[in-house]
């Protein structure tokens, strides 16, 4: 008979970092470890900063996206606004900066809707999605090297791309999911 | 006044590969590229083979999901069960296969859901779903090494651990999102 896995035994833990490597841009880390059976193992994974996504709500039920090139996929997405944290950067601060830089507006309220992990298998990114209103042009400031093109679709118009498969980055479509839940009333966030 | 940027300038074209690493597991693609605006930029990223998610549906509304140790994040995740595509695989046979190895079930039929794009900045990964109905418990097998519990909650039960920042994991969420679509007759699939 097959001995019943407890909550316990799922963990890994580590023996050794067996090397850490910084190609160019990623940082990788390898880690020698042990499952609860004593066997050990290798993870190896990405080191990430973390990121902040914002949903800028245009007005109630419009969003504002930006067209970006994303080169692993030669490809471009349709993207809700996000970046990576800089060092020592709160994530809220990550996301009024992200939404001046990329789109060039600044918001008169913030509010924090989720954390979502979406490599959990290869990376400890975690991204922090925040819901901006009452938004103000002050003008863009993209990174030297970035080109975005921004873009307005109401929620309907981007729902209707998520089911058609057009919307498919991962980041993009939960914060619109949330973001239906909310304007519908039906999850609220502070 | 700024150059308006077009489409077409989004995109970025390969000048050269630097190099391919495989530090152990991972396997990293380095590129050296030319903006549109002919400058130089280097691109790295993750080369992934592509996953499969499958949704066991228990019965309608109740959904099987799979605890398992995620060691870049040191945490436990509740997630929906998937798994990387083996070489020359299709990705319905991935999803069929990991349904069987990870939670012992075969499914009567397989619908196709959606592809999800999980790490677009830094990995060409993509993610294809599937809804799994009319389960029969045939035995799991799970890969050496590999220790997961199974867990049953009904959709509302997930739902509500998606709206308490419960489940991050982004594709457990997403197939749940679209799950809750389908059930409520909203969203069709084939």
């Amino acid at each position: 008979m097959k001995k019943k896995i407890a909550e316990k035994d799922l963990i890994e833990k580590k023996i050794a970092t067996l090397s850490m490597q910084n190609p160019r841009y990623l940082k990788l880390q390898t880690d020698e470890i042990q499952l609860s059976n004593s066997q050990k193992a290798i993870r190896e994974f990405v080191l990430h900063p973390g990121a902040a996504l914002v949903i800028p709500e245009i007005k109630k039920g419009e969003l504002l996206f930006v067209k970006q090139f994303r080169y692993p996929l030669k490809k471009i997405f349709l993207e809700l606004p996000a970046g990576k944290i800089d060092k020592g950067e709160k994530p809220l601060l990550t996301a009024k900066r992200e939404l001046q830089e990329e789109v060039g507006y600044r918001a008169k309220t913030m509010k924090y809707v989720t954390s979502i992990h979406p490599v959990i298998g290869y990376s400890d990114e975690v991204i922090h999605i925040y819901l901006a209103q009452g938004l103000t042009y002050v003008g863009d400031s993209p990174d030297e090297g970035e080109f975005l093109i921004p873009q307005i679709l109401t929620l309907k118009q981007a729902m209707e791309k998520v089911k058609r498969h057009k919307i498919t980055d991962v980041k993009t479509q939960i914060a619109l999911f949330w973001y239906e839940k909310i304007v519908r009333g039906l999850w609220s966030i502070k």
